[in-house]
């Protein structure tokens, strides 16, 4: 019976080997390019029983095959590459030999990309969006029978809505008119992977957190060429664009793990461990090795497997996919998903190759930390002596989210309300960069900000002037310009609601003044005019930083400045109206005694001010 | 008019120039010693119109009179000496001359102290009390009618209460009975200062952090000779003694500010300036000069003046008196008050020329700091970038004493109860040296511990097992041990009330087994328990600490561990009887099947250990 079975297997083999074009079904990356800084490559091929042919490379000036790699599962051969500095484009020719056949397979090394990414800079300012809820610029891609996942239901908060690339290039005009500078967009990634709930209903990947095919943009969203065609829009345009990157896991339908190339691609356990989600595991000097491991080797979800990094073909398989991302799409900045559940080891190595490729780029994680001093841990630091010392620029501020919202609905006390804000920004001293820290109110995993608030517009206009005043580099989440408010249901489906007048058949357009109602178009222009004047602020987009501890039950008063160009926000916090003891800020002040407001564009007298209770002042003060 | 003044002020110096003794009133240091690794001594010498007179030294073998320094007050004058290291003992004899007539003035050089401070350690327990509140063991000293506070009544609780440094010295054998390493009192130094509240009561510095005389200890206490007694007897029986220090302040009766040596000797302000209490404002790296100033330099209470660090004179007055009385007394360690208060730069200095006579002392301070990194900021830390280096080398943890009771009194939660304590320990990357932390669940300033925990005899134990048994170095605060409870009031007495039996009066004695009652015994002996066993416990004095991650709704299990000792901490902090998960704690239990029980000294099997609610067990696991 085994003889059976060989000999059958052989014949498959042959039959394969004949057919040249099948012989090697992937190739990861799909393509390369000369002049990178880097000169080593490892591609990744796959196909039926390639381990039995021996792999060479047709000469090609500059290229070495370096080492050719085979692995537990016979249907891969990694393959490393030396592309020296000289190189000319052109298509690699590999030969595949079973020892009685040859088959060639050809290679693409591109000219150099002369796109040098932008980064993003405390200039910024950072619009969010869900692909899948924001604009449907192309009905034809909303849903494919060949799929796994070939649904498609606007009315069903789990499924997809149809949401895509061309929808946000419909719309560009809309983030240049509020003043936003730089779209985020959550993972456009090939996500072809529905689960199924414990009441049996179908879940759709739409969030785009489970990568199933890493050199693929979703279908859905319009593949690489909408991808492509977006982000030259948006540069054409002076909109930078920032890539949302996952190295811990990946989709359970990722098609590497139908058939993986060994068993240790992934962290695996006997049985499921899902992940503590507890980073101070991995930052503890006192931690066992046993609560190490599973907050960095613990699965996240049953269906996002955790990849393990610490071996070389996933580490170089991640790594040139970054590289790869940039290179092919022009991508300006990069946010890394669940940094914390990261080997740290890899992340360093990973940011570093980046980096070195790309040195404008700004990379900023996604952090969760439990207190300040562990989010800084997960960013470039003041700290000597934590188990690693991270390379990575920037981070979501999660801290500074959540004080802001502690200070508009704690009540003022001894660290209570604004203290909360003021004690957070003294713990700057933690980070070597605390004006690259990415700032926000709400994203996709969270309430609105509206809503948390308790829908106080007063409290509302607060939060989004100390967000696009204080240092750092503000985002925003969709909607939230026009006080799009609800809490996380279990769906998380309230937070993610379709942006109204992103699908045709939406009876109203929320991205036309005249398809807003009268409160939207005020918050619209409240942020628009935040946004707009930040822009051609150098205290803003450059200043330092200068807070005062705040005072009398609630005053909040902090400066941004320059040689030139200076700005002082008050804010009050109590709930009684205050003047303002310019006395105190004298060293800003400098003696200067009006100051124009930046929303009302008046002219105030310092010394006569009054601030009502949750109302604020953006004052540029004349140098 | 003037001319009359003139000459009558003419003819009083004179009569004050011949009576030799009185011409120098006052002399600080009031000795030194031979053999100071410093070569340097600043003598301030007052007394009328002084700086009227030269100084010259008569020739000394060693000595050398480098400079004599005049202020704006004429009855100071400085003078700086340099002691060579060959030096012998003996007495200098300065000689003030105003020209007509030549007063010498002797100033002893003492031998060289051969004694060492120990220092203290994680190996230590420390046992805090108020000396005015703990026994009374000379009656004679109660009051003093020629001082500007010659009250004493027990029944009051802004008075003092005739506690004194002989009423420790009675009780040493109580402190070592129980286990106490090492006695930290509040200052013993002269505070001659009575103040008056709002309503007319009078208020007495009993509490001991206003000094009014550096060089004496107060007579109410039994004076310097008492002083040297108490630590000498301490000593004999292995007992180390900590000096409280205050160099932030002095109480406003000091003798020096009657007639100050300038007026910048204290931080001056317009109007009476009390500090913020805020110590964000001198880490803040956006803070404003102004907040800075008012932390630092503002006023602690209107009776407690701010000394100006910054000022030379200042600054060695307050280095050699600080030296001074650790080779005076014989001190071991040294506690420093307010630390966040004082010049940084200054208390660096300070700190220094402490540990460069005396390096195996082991100096810490209170820092009551917002936060854990703020905290850390206050001592030897992992952090870069702070506005100044501290090179303090231990802190009371006060992040840790807020913690545990948190931990004791929060719901379980992913960032409540024990997760506080949990979050904390991780922290212990900011500092240089978290095993040299002081640990405390009260002290006088505080509500006592048993009530704050809602007088849950549990609790109670929880708390003192983890004080003795966490990394740091444990510190109780008298009455602890036998379950004094009480929240503190306005006058602070309900937490500083007389040691039962410290006074002859008393009608029952807590010193011993027969006074104390059956509660009080059991709580005394679980103490003792655990600090005698603390003592014998490589594990618990020098080893390290593994904490496992709190772990079903409340269970939080560590180690102490050395290559030979280890002991087990299990807490159960929730609801629920629990089992014990020993496959978790592999990599510490080695296989190891039983321990014994440190409380009951019973044998138990860990696979089969049921830890009821707010129930723990103290293991040592046999290696």
């Amino acid at each position: 019976m085994k003889k059976l079975i060989t000999s059958l297997l052989l014949v498959m083999a042959l039959s394969a080997a004949n057919a040249q074009q099948s012989l090697v079904k992937r190739m990861n990356p799909t393509n390369w390019w000369v002049g990178m800084k880097s000169p080593e490559l490892q591609i990744l091929f796959y196909g039926d029983k390639l381990a039995g042919h021996t792999l060479t490379l047709k000469a090609y000036k500059g290229v070495v095959l370096k080492k050719v790699h085979k692995v537990e599962n016979p249907n891969y051969v990694f393959a490393d590459l030396e592309i020296k500095p000289e190189t000319k484009a052109g298509k690699l020719e590999f030969q595949f030999s079973d020892g009685r056949k040859q088959i060639t397979q050809t290679y693409e090394l591109l000219p150099k990309n002369p796109y040098r990414p932008k980064g993003v800079s405390p200039a910024d300012f950072i619009y969010l969006l869900m692909p899948d809820r924001f604009a449907n610029g192309d009905p034809s891609n909303d849903k494919f029978a060949d799929m796994a996942d070939p649904l498609m239901d606007r009315t069903s908060p789990w499924l997809r809505h149809g949401g895509d690339l061309q929808g946000v290039t419909n719309h560009l005009d809309y983030f240049t008119d509020l003043g936003v500078t730089a779209l985020w967009l959550n993972p456009v990634i090939e996500n072809d992977q529905p689960t199924t709930d414990e009441g049996g209903t179908q879940r759709s990947a739409y969030h785009g957190y489970g990568f199933t095919d890493h050199y693929n943009v979703d279908r859905r969203f319009g593949g690489n060429a909408a991808y492509k065609t977006m982000i030259d829009e948006a540069h054409k345009r002076g909109l930078k664009v920032i890539q949302d990157a996952v190295y811990n896991h990946v989709g359970i339908n990722h098609w590497i793990l139908k058939d993986m190339p060994f068993k240790a691609w992934l962290n695996q356990w006997d049985t499921f461990t899902q992940t503590s989600f507890k980073e101070p595991a991995v930052l503890d000097p006192h931690a066992s090795a046993y609560d190490r491991r599973i907050m960095s080797d613990g699965w996240f979800m049953p269906f996002l497997p955790d990849l393990n990094q610490k071996n070389e073909f996933v580490a170089k398989f991640l790594i040139q996919h970054a590289i790869w991302t940039v290179a092919y799409f022009n991508i300006d900045a990069w946010r890394i998903d669940t940094y914390m559940y990261n080997d740290m080891a890899f992340m360093n190595r990973c940011n570093a190759a980046l980096l070195s490729e790309y040195p404008d780029m700004l990379l900023f994680g996604e952090s969760l930390a439990t207190t300040v001093a562990n989010q800084a841990a997960f960013v470039r630091n003041n700290i000597n002596g934590l188990p690693f010392a991270c390379n990575l620029p920037s981070t979501l501020d999660n801290q500074f989210f959540v004080a802001v919202k502690d200070a508009l609905n704690q009540k003022y006390g001894w660290s209570d309300g604004v203290n909360r804000l003021y004690n957070l920004l003294v713990q700057d001293y933690l980070y070597k960069r605390p004006d690259l820290l990415v700032t926000y109110l709400d994203n996709h995993d969270e309430h609105r900000f509206l809503s948390v608030i308790g829908e106080d517009i007063d409290k509302y206009k607060m939060g989004l002037t100390w967000l696009m005043t204080i240092r750092g580099i503000p985002q925003i989440y969709y909607g939230t310009e026009l006080g799009v408010k609800n809490f996380k249901d279990p769906t998380d489906a309230e937070v993610r609601k379709d942006f109204v007048g992103g699908w045709k058949e939406d009876k109203e357009n929320k991205f036309l003044k005249t398809g807003r109602n009268q409160r939207e178009n005020e918050l619209y222009d409240f942020m628009k005019t935040l946004a707009q004047y930040r822009k051609t602020s150098p205290a803003l987009t450059q200043g330092k930083f200068m807070q005062f501890m705040p005072y009398d039950d609630g005053m909040y008063v902090y400066f941004r400045y320059t040689d030139t160009s200076k700005v002082m926000v008050v804010s009050n916090t109590g709930e009684k109206e205050k003047g303002l003891d310019i006395k105190r800020f004298a060293e800003q002040l400098k003696g200067a005694a009006t100051a124009v407001d930046v929303i009302t564009k008046e002219r105030v007298a310092l010394d006569k001010l009054t601030v009502g209770p949750k109302k604020f002042f953006v004052l540029e003060i004349a140098r």
